[in-house]
């Protein structure tokens, strides 16, 4: 239950309340108040004087829930603004792993050529095999940041385990939870603590329900700039390397208030129908697309199979726009 | 493999050279004849005269495959074509069950004031448990041609199990094989031996080989009308009926060459999110959508959280209009 | 709901009564008439006098629960009798397909060699792809009929689809649903008129609840000899065929009266963990199991993998006899 | 590929050789010295002499694989040794969470009047919503030590974490790495670098190959105490929790020198099957068996539906011994 209390009471009152009903969490944003509960179904009668409105849920989404806050939240990345009532989708592209200098200064000229915003990058690849190439870690990272200050471009990059995730926030301008590491407390705490954009992927066996709940210990620490990426789920079918849920979207869309990013190359696994599916994605009304790029991706150290050459990522592109205008938002 | 006979082999030539080989089968289409055997890895030096063409082909996938034929194929449907070089996607609309002349009459309206072609209605459900509504049956059936001398519509239907396929073959301009029914030989083998397109549903536990494999039966048979149809394959997730499988899709317009028309609503399972991923089925270039609506949802016998209201039917209608001409197509 | 009315009540006022109730069945059992309503939730007021006893189910799970009938249910199969209090766990074998008189005349003579009762062959083979071998249809009907008369034997096969349904009904000791027929009515229908066991398999894509509807189909027709049987479900695990849900058997085994009869051969889809899997089966007090075994693996016509030589069935057997007899069963 | 040198190479030119073929991990054991190499397919013409036996692998299987040992590990837990000849399934008991000192004395006291040596007991609860109980962490993991002082018994907890792993390898006998936390590269390299058994369950939505590339993350790095745990994996079934994978067992006992506990408790999520279940898994020849045990499991403030009575854990024990004993095994 989350109780907003009414504007007239201190911060210091607050806490007070919020000590006396054991609450779970306490959020100060200006002059309001909100208390969360995870043990309270109705407001206490000695507070009801106290509190301004309430909410009741279930199923543990909370703040994520349309029920709270009905507008799908706004998060800023750079310049931009996605969310809201923005009608943005941010076309957000670069190489599976960073691998060098040179092969990132490509990317980040691919990205700036079209007019985008966002360059994506791995440092810390979630391998399964001990015995397979494992990411330039922190000096990737410092590719990374050299690719913002030379092209203004921001930046994300992917967060393994705990042991980096202040490097991973130091240097990246979107921190992105892999679908290995979604149930990560130990990255899910520190990243409740930031006032950055995170980016939140669904594990391949996780529910909708489990990753709507992984989302609220982010936004339940104190960061609300919480977005969801669907990246496909692990079923029977191997032809395609996983599947991309897009029934989980129009259910996230209908009821979570965050916004949604896709990943239709991690859920695909091949180039041939990446561009089909990205229209798909678009179509939907999303906040944005993350599509693998790599200068050649014949000799891509990782992911070789799913990535786009720039001259297919620029074709996509192309192909997306007239989709995205058609349902009312443009690629940004 | 196939091998494609010399046009001066004669029929009756080229029904000894099946014998000879123990050919699994033999198609005659004017002066061209294929023959198609399970066993040859490659063409006998005897035959390698009469023979023009050949194909070898992996995985039981052959008359399906783009390496046989690399067009999609073409569909009539009533004096509408589906498929080949139309750009054509088809939206068929109706009732999950026919329940009653004045309901299906409705939804005939409906079909056409829209300027469709296409009503869809199950006569033959096949429900799970025996304790539930099973269909009006042989009166269904019916009811549906009833609306095509009276209307002009071409009519599609369920079969459910092999005892009345023959009645459904004689009263539908499109035989629907349902998910659950996707394995039966009864009826793959009796749509295989006539000339109506054919609507091969995707089991929810069947692989996109599997998928294929079933419509080789009726291709291979003879009836080369075969349109494939995903609906929803059962995955962990019970948030939502099933998981629409995009990728899938995506797999089969690179390697088949048949027709596709998805189905939203069973995917689903829940009216709100049907139209926003109707625009995501049509933005992927495909040939056809299968939408359930209901003159009043409320009452319907079956599947009733999942079908349209007649108001939600035609606001869907023009909301997908322009996503299918964004890549190219028209809704007919 | 289900009535037992009173004993005093006579077989045509307990028709009538089902009539005015729109009774789903009647079961007439000596004097004992059972009334199966879908539609009511409680007895009503004028039948009060009339009902002795009455069961509410949820889920449509009715005949086949333990609250209607807290025992399981015994099966007969020749002389031998399964279920209820007997401990008794068949073992039952044979090959994937009936290929020849030589080798179903070898398999008959395992069967008998080691004391068991029933034989298992394929006729009607359900194989997806048109391209493989099928099964020798009614011919291998005959050579099963034949191990009957010879040997003395029960004979057990798979009914595909329900164009040969009857045929096998004939010529068969158990049907066999198989796991592609399962929600076959035209099947489902034909076996609940006879007086002879079913064995239904669960299809790999099939909920526990949907598999029991199935088996409610049967029952409330009015044939009680029905015998589940859990072959493995489709999971995202390749390694493996399938995986077999003991999970889901334990469920079974609490909430439902059917006999339970498991096939680790079709789930593993290997020889090396058979003999082990039997092993796990037999320790949760099954009534039987189902293992492939061919006179020669390397020739077999259909699923070569999974089929055990006569020698490792013999092994197979002795090895899960002491654990039968660990848990109180007799191996028979 | 491995590469086992001669003994009379000294370790300094094994680590000279190791760093020319950029080896991926030298391990020294006495005077034999094991190279594993990702990137070598064969042995180099220079090296030959110095090696004296090499095996090459397949799909990331390598150290844990039966073609490297055929033998399974041997594992030592206090006194007590699982794996190898010994023929011991070890039964490993206790409560889902550690809430007090009198709860988990309550449980030592259970294990230890039954003659077993280890005690489970979480303390860093992976919950998947914040508003639920998160464990007692640090104060939990004190209490389980104290446990093992005062009783002599060996303590298994789970680490949910990268940020306190130390913190788990200093206080526990046996580290659990969880089924939320199997990918996480943190845990994983800092239980490479310790002698201590790891217990490493699989992830729900992970492959059995993932999960043995999960353990040679750990083997590679120089601990060679690993013990696999299946615990269930995420299927479409939602009448049990999850979907215990014995086929998977199979294939990891023919394939994997690894020891092999299962965890029916989480797997079905409900008490009424959980005996049968542990009949089924110790059927199989394992090494252990992991059962969640509560002195009120009404009170329990985590899987309170799935844990055991005190009662209920001692009849467990008592009717897995007699099946344990049938293939030879003895629970300890």
């Amino acid at each position: 239950m989350i109780l907003k209390l009414n504007t007239s009471i201190s911060q210091a009152e607050a806490a007070k309340i919020a000590e006396e009903i054991k609450a779970f969490h306490i959020s100060y944003q200006g002059s309001e108040h909100l208390i969360t509960s995870s043990s309270l179904k109705e407001v206490p009668e000695e507070l009801k004087s106290k509190v301004d409105q309430n909410w009741v849920f279930q199923n543990d989404m909370q703040l994520a829930s349309r029920e709270f806050q009905a507008k799908t939240r706004e998060i800023k990345i750079g310049d931009l603004t996605i969310g809201g009532d923005t009608n943005n989708t941010i076309l957000i592209g670069g190489p599976c792993s960073v691998e060098s200098l040179e092969q990132i200064q490509e990317s980040a000229g691919l990205i700036k050529s079209l007019g985008l915003t966002t360059l994506r990058g791995g440092c810390y690849k979630p391998r399964t095999s001990p015995y397979s190439f494992q990411g330039l870690g922190l000096e990737g990272l410092k590719l990374l940041a050299k690719m913002r200050e030379e092209h203004g471009l921001s930046v994300i990059t992917e967060v393994r385990d705990a042991t980096h995730v202040q490097d991973v926030i130091e240097h990246s301008d979107i921190i992105q939870i892999g679908a290995k590491a979604m149930y990560d407390q130990g990255i899910l705490r520190a990243c409740a603590k930031i006032k950055k954009p995170v980016l939140l992927k669904r594990g391949f066996g996780t529910t909708l329900q489990e990753f709507v709940q992984a989302a609220e210990f982010i936004l339940s620490g104190g960061n609300d700039q919480v977005i969801l990426c669907e990246r496909g789920i692990r079923t029977f079918e191997t032809k395609t390397r996983f599947t991309l849920d897009l029934c989980g979207v129009a259910y996230l869309q209908e009821h979570t208030n965050l916004p949604i990013i896709l990943d239709p190359s991690h859920a695909l696994g091949y180039r041939y129908g990446i561009e089909k599916l990205a229209k798909a994605c678009v179509a939907m009304g999303i906040d944005g697309l993350l599509i693998e790029a790599h200068p050649d991706p014949s000799v891509a150290k990782s992911d070789a199979a799913q990535q786009l050459s720039h001259d297919q990522f620029k074709a996509l592109k192309s192909a997306i726009e007239p989709v995205a205008n058609s349902v009312g938002y443009k690629i940004v």
